[in-house]
This record gives structure tokens, C-alpha cells and sequence, in this order.
């Protein structure tokens, strides 16, 4: 297979398309999205065959069990594929949008019109229903969409690909507005990310080794989501109650997202009054308490099984464990708990418990990160908290999209001029 | 010099105060800008003299008349200068803006603030009056900037940069805060455009090998200006009298700026009617008319004078010619004239002159360029025209800034969660 002319056909029937489906009517899109539902729901067994071809040859490569189980495609799986669809289906249309209308000097009226970016490529690894998901906020956003999913799910991929086709068709939109790359030759995602006649934006979707990877090869604009190092700081005049739920619930509610905390900055000020009360809930959990010189002191004196407690190492502060580990630091104050996490943090999700208002105010005014919060749990930074129905991912880029990606951040802003005949003078 | 040390010493300085400059107080930040405009008027003749010895070496180096007429500083320049860093302090300030916050079921309240991009980067040409544009757009925004004009200028952009530091420090921010490369080493610039961990955004601002340049070598993003091939589009349904003085304004109101217009496409059913008037207009300012054949059948009809009468080429629908030249092509109807656009447009400005409502709003819809007009010359497409004030260029990207880019097109929006000690179910 020419690699090169395969994506060049990809290319320029995705750029084709991508005119048609920005132009689609609202009421066309969700009825695709609508059909897309009914064949995912009525060729589940074909779907599910699909599946049980892509693990057969998973475990002949002994490929690793949790690999696996993202790839596992299940019959509640498919339907929850299926609602994916409708609930993307029941959200506003963000195309067309017209704001911030003004009228200037000359008499013209200047505003702004949300429009889609165009064509959207997304990669991603094993999990087969980001092929429905992403064909869905690509297709409702009004943008044609370039899947290339991982070797591993061909099978399964391809199997959901015809439904979107046939939807898309049902729907009368072009069957080329979604696209699912057909090779496993890794040749195609270097074609996909380096073609910006074809491509206007590459959303990557897995683990920092693949996004990594992608961003260093790219020719084209990427929307990013690497690591959440996420931070809870404890301030001086946290609420202890308020503090010891939120740091419980941000590390442990789940353990393998990226909204976890994965740092816990307590401030000096009331760290021997609310840090025992805080490791011993965590230690509970089984959290591993991995600290600075005075909170390992703090924990020792507290009774924390050793077994839970280690002394960190300057890498625990930027480490996205992704486990029952938490690093732990005393802070002298709120500068100092500014500047760790300005330091240290990925940029994701940060919190401030306090019951001071100009303290609060500052973190949230000072962290550099795509979500800051006051007195709530880090596990809230997801499109579905808040309020954007779906999402593609939570970017940590800082241009764009920033934080959670729901249909707008596939979307721009073009300008828009009302004019009467005005001339420039 | 070893240009890595020095560049990560200037990335450092720059990372380091972009956190000061971006939690700085809108009066310090406007007292900046106040100050550097006195030490620019004060220092108006050591600015003279140091622009001298550019011009000295650049006539020395035999450079053609267009760029010294770039690098040429006058005592109205600097007083332009200082007047346009006096008009960025007076625009309000976008940091810190709160907006779209909205209550969520869980009880938390989430919204956006808008905030600083970090360290912009712009590399740019000839021109010293961008090292006083640039920090001042920069500072205000509140990020920290590294500057890197061209050797042409060198002289000169370091003595406006000494005016840039004395002001920073009178306000009681830190002279780092805008850094202007000292070095007119190449590898500079690769080193700027290529570590992230430094710079947030680049900014490139001259001509298109440049910027093509700068994209091709770029690890960071890069906010493009590409070229301006804008086009207008007289509707079957337009009035004659809007369409001649649109066309006419839009075309040669200038000739070598971005949005002005380079091609015509004339409505099949109109063409007869409106295209004799419109080149007679055109040819009376001296512009050539690059015609469609049936375009070039109309106009020496009309009695154009065959020098100023020529077929197109197929590439003159795609070029920029800035310069009294205009491509015409009569097209069959909207939809023919939305498929060429977005064939051959660079995505700048268009503008469709029509009295019908509803193809004017099919145009304004479908049209995928940053700026598109009803019944207005594409002339309008800029920052100070749009009301932003002031821009730093006009954006061809499809995403994050788009169109013409002032204060806001140098910032991101953060979510931000109010709670009351929410944790997560």
C-alpha cells in the first residue's frame, strides 16, 4: 500500500467533506448521530465478533491485561456507545453563534461567528469507543474527522466505522466526513500530522509517551493533554473539615484519573493541627504519604504505619503517580505554595481550601494552571462537572482550548463585518 | 558567545518575570507604559543616533531602498511611538476578566478567567517601532516578552530597549519582563522558537518566508499572518452603486497592505451589467485586470485599454499581489463564488456586496476566512478598525487567535471553581 497517496485520498476527501458538514443544518447532524446509535445498537453481535478478533490476537502477542481490558468491547458497552451518541445528539449546536455584535465608528457592525475548525485528527490507542465518541463531537461540532485508532482495535474499529458511515448516509451527509484509517502502518499517523492542507488540528488521545511523540513529529496544531499533577494546598485558614474531605476525595475517589491529586501542600501554619486528622484518612485508603522533612516528622509523631510513610524524593513533586502514592509538602505560606505549584505542577487541575477570601482570590488569580479552584475537590475538572455535556480530552496547552474540550473548543471564532456599503476612508 | 547558555538565561529571566508581570496591579503595568514613552521622548536623540549608525551600516551593506525605508526612525516615529505605548495604557486591562460562570448540580460554580499566555516570543524584521509595539501589547496583557528584531536594526532596538527596562523598573516591575535578544546570531532564533518550557506562544511578524520559516522550525505554537489574498464578491443580487465603491476602496484604497483585495468574482448574472464600470474605475487608478475570459471579453468591450488587460493564470487566483493588480473571474453563482474562495483564499478577509439577506448570510456562514464582510471593504479587516485598539498582527491560524490579534489574542482563559467544600460522588 502507497501510504502517501492512501492519505492524500484521506486528505482531500476529508477537506471536502469538511465543507459540507460545516454547512450541515443541525437537525441533519443529530439525525446522522441518531442513525449512528441505530446500527451500533442493531449489528452489536457483528460488533462484538469484531471485538473477540481483535483480543484473540491480543492475548496470541500476550499483550499486557490492562491493555486488554481497555480494548474489551462489551454489550453494555456498545449501548453505552449508542447513548454517547444521542446525549451528544441533545446538546446545542455551537456553530453559527453570532456575539459580541458592535457597532464601530465607520458604521459597521463587527462581532464574531463560532464556525468549525475544519478537518480534526484524532489518535488514540486501544479503547474502540473513542471511534464513536470522537466521530460524534467531530460530526456535531460541524468538523470532518481523520480516526486513526490503535493497531491493536483495527478490527473493532472498523466494525464501529461502518456504522458512522451508514449514519452519516441515512443522515444524507457525506460518508466522508468521518474517516477511520484503514492501515496500522505506522507511516500514516507521520502523513496525518504533518498535512495542514488537509489537517487543522491533531487532538491526541492516550498515554504522554504517544502525545509526546505526536507533538514532536507535528506539522500541524495539536491540542495536548499530557500529565495532571494535580495540587490541593491547605491554607492557613482552611476550614478542617472542608480540608480533610477535599484532599480525601481529590486523592482517593479514583486513584488512575488525571484530575487526581497527586500533591498535597499543607500550610505551615496549621500543619501539626490538620495533617494528622489528613494522613490518617489517607493511610487508611492504603495512600502511601511520601513527604518533606517536617510532614514525615508530623505523620512519625501522628502514628502512621512507616510502611505508608517515606521521606520524598525531589521527582515525587512533579510525578504524576497514578496510584495510592501522595506527595507532601509544608508550605511557609501562600507565595511559597504559589511558587511550588507554578514550579511543579503540569498545569492541569489545582485547589485552595481557605475560609480567607483575598487568599482564595490570589491562588485563583496566580496559578497557572487550566483549572484553579477554591474549596472544592480537584475530581471536578472534567467537561461533564462542568457542564459541557462531552468531552475530547482536557488539554493543558495554553493556547486554544485550555482544560476540559467539549464541542467548543473544536470550534473558532471567525470575524464577522454587517456592512451598508461602508469604504475605508 | 555561547548563544545556548545565553538563551537559557534569558528564558529563565523571562519564565521568572512573566509570573510577576502577569500578577501585576493594571496601575504598575500602565505606569510602565507611561515611563517608557517619557524615556523615549527624553532619550529622542540618542534613538536618532543609534538609528543612524543602522542606517550608516545598512546603506554600507547596499540594502535595498524599501527595507531602509523600514529601518528609517524620525523624530515623528518616536513621538508615534510614544504616543501608541500611551494609547495601550489607556485600553482597558483583559487580565483577571471573570466570565460564563454558572451553577453546576453538584453546587460548585464554574467559569472562565481570563489570564496571561506566560512568555510570547516575536521575531520580526526591519522595523524598530515594533520593539516599543510589541513590549507594550505584551506587558499589558500581562506576559513577558522576548524580542528578537532583525540585525538590520540592532542598534536601535537596543537603545528603544533600554527605554523598556529604565521603564519597567520606575514602575516597580522587573526590567526582565521584556528582553530584547542581544545577539544577531541565527541560532538564537532556533533556540527561541524551539524550547517550551521558556516560551508559551511565538509571534512572527514580517514576510511570509519568515514566517513559513519560523513554523517549519517551531516546537512552540506560532501565531501566523500568512499572506492577505482577500477577495470580494459582487452578488447577482448587489447594488451597483456598493459594489463600485467597495471594489474600488478595497483595491486601491492601498495597495500593499493584507486586506486589500486581489481578486473580483462578479456574478455571471450581473456581470454584463456592473463589470464595465467597475474596471473602468479600477483601470482609472492604473490597476491591471488579470480576467477570466469571459472577464477580459466584458472589459475590452468596455473599452479597457488591452495594456491594462490580461488573462489570468491559474495562479493568479491564489496570489497576493500587492500591487495594482486585480485577479476577476466571473462565477456562475454563490456557490461557485464560496468553492473559489475557499480554494484559493489564504483565509484572510472577504466580503460579499449583496442586498439579499439570505445569500449574504449563506456567505457569511460558509465563507472559512478570518474576516468575512456583508457590504463593507475587506479595507475594514483590522485591529484599531475593529475596535481592539491595537494588534500585534492579523491572525490566518484557524485556531486560538483568529483574524486581527490585540490584548485578548495574548491571553488564554483558565476554568475557575468556586466551592464550599464540594467533593465529588
Amino acid at each position: 500500500m502507497d501510504i502517501e497517496a492512501y492519505m492524500d485520498t484521506v486528505g482531500r476527501n476529508a477537506r471536502a467533506a469538511s465543507r459540507r458538514i460545516a454547512a450541515a443544518s443541525t437537525e441533519a447532524k443529530n439525525a446522522a448521530l441518531r442513525a449512528i446509535a441505530g446500527h451500533l445498537r442493531a449489528r452489536q453481535p457483528a460488533l462484538l465478533d469484531a471485538n473477540a478478533a481483535d483480543l484473540a490476537q491480543a492475548r496470541a502477542d500476550a499483550l499486557e491485561a490492562a491493555l486488554i481490558d481497555r480494548l474489551t468491547l462489551t454489550a453494555a458497552g456498545v449501548e453505552s456507545m449508542a447513548q454517547g451518541l444521542e446525549q451528544i445528539a441533545a446538546l446545542p449546536d455551537p456553530v453559527g453563534e453570532i456575539s459580541d455584535m458592535k457597532r464601530r465608528p465607520s458604521g459597521i457592525q463587527v462581532g464574531k461567528m463560532r464556525v468549525p475548525l475544519g478537518v480534526i485528527g484524532i489518535i488514540y490507542e486501544a479503547r474502540p469507543n473513542v471511534t464513536a465518541d470522537a466521530a460524534a463531537l467531530c460530526l456535531k461540532s460541524g468538523n470532518a474527522a481523520i480516526l486513526r485508532g490503535g493497531k491493536e482495535a483495527i478490527h473493532s474499529n472498523q466494525a464501529i466505522a461502518a456504522c458512522v458511515r451508514d449514519g452519516l448516509r441515512d443522515a444524507g451527509l457525506p460518508d466522508t466526513a468521518v474517516q477511520v484509517i484503514e492501515t496500522t502502518d505506522r507511516a500514516a499517523v507521520g502523513q496525518l500530522v504533518s498535512r495542514p492542507e488537509y489537517v487543522d488540528v491533531i487532538v491526541p488521545r492516550g498515554g504522554k509517551g504517544l502525545i509526546e511523540r505526536i507533538s514532536r513529529e507535528a506539522r500541524v496544531p495539536v491540542i495536548k493533554h499530557l500529565d495532571g499533577n494535580c495540587h490541593v494546598y491547605v491554607h492557613a485558614a482552611a476550614d478542617p473539615a472542608k480540608a480533610l474531605a477535599i484532599v480525601e476525595n481529590a486523592k482517593t475517589q479514583r486513584y488512575g484519573t488525571c484530575n487526581t491529586a497527586e500533591s498535597l501542600l499543607i500550610d505551615a501554619a496549621v500543619a501539626d493541627a490538620q495533617l494528622p486528622a489528613i494522613g490518617r484518612a489517607l493511610a487508611a485508603h492504603g495512600v502511601e504519604l511520601r513527604g518533606c522533612e517536617r510532614s514525615v516528622a508530623i505523620l512519625r509523631d501522628a502514628g502512621i504505619d512507616p510502611a505508608h510513610l517515606h521521606a520524598a524524593q525531589e521527582s515525587d513533586w512533579a510525578e504524576e503517580f497514578l496510584a495510592p502514592i501522595i506527595a507532601v509538602k509544608v508550605v511557609a505560606d501562600l507565595d511559597a505554595a504559589i511558587a511550588h505549584i507554578n514550579t511543579y505542577s503540569s498545569g492541569h487541575t489545582e485547589s485552595i481550601v481557605s475560609e480567607n477570601h483575598s487568599a482564595a482570590m490570589r491562588f485563583l488569580r496566580e496559578v497557572d494552571s487550566a483549572s484553579v479552584m477554591i474549596n472544592a475537590s480537584t475530581r471536578f475538572a472534567d467537561g461533564f462537572e462542568y457542564g459541557l455535556g462531552a468531552e475530547i480530552g482536557i488539554s493543558t496547552d495554553k493556547i486554544h482550548a485550555r482544560g476540559p474540550v467539549g464541542l467548543e473548543g473544536l470550534t473558532s471564532q471567525k470575524w464577522i463585518v454587517f456592512g451598508e456599503g461602508q469604504i475605508r476612508r
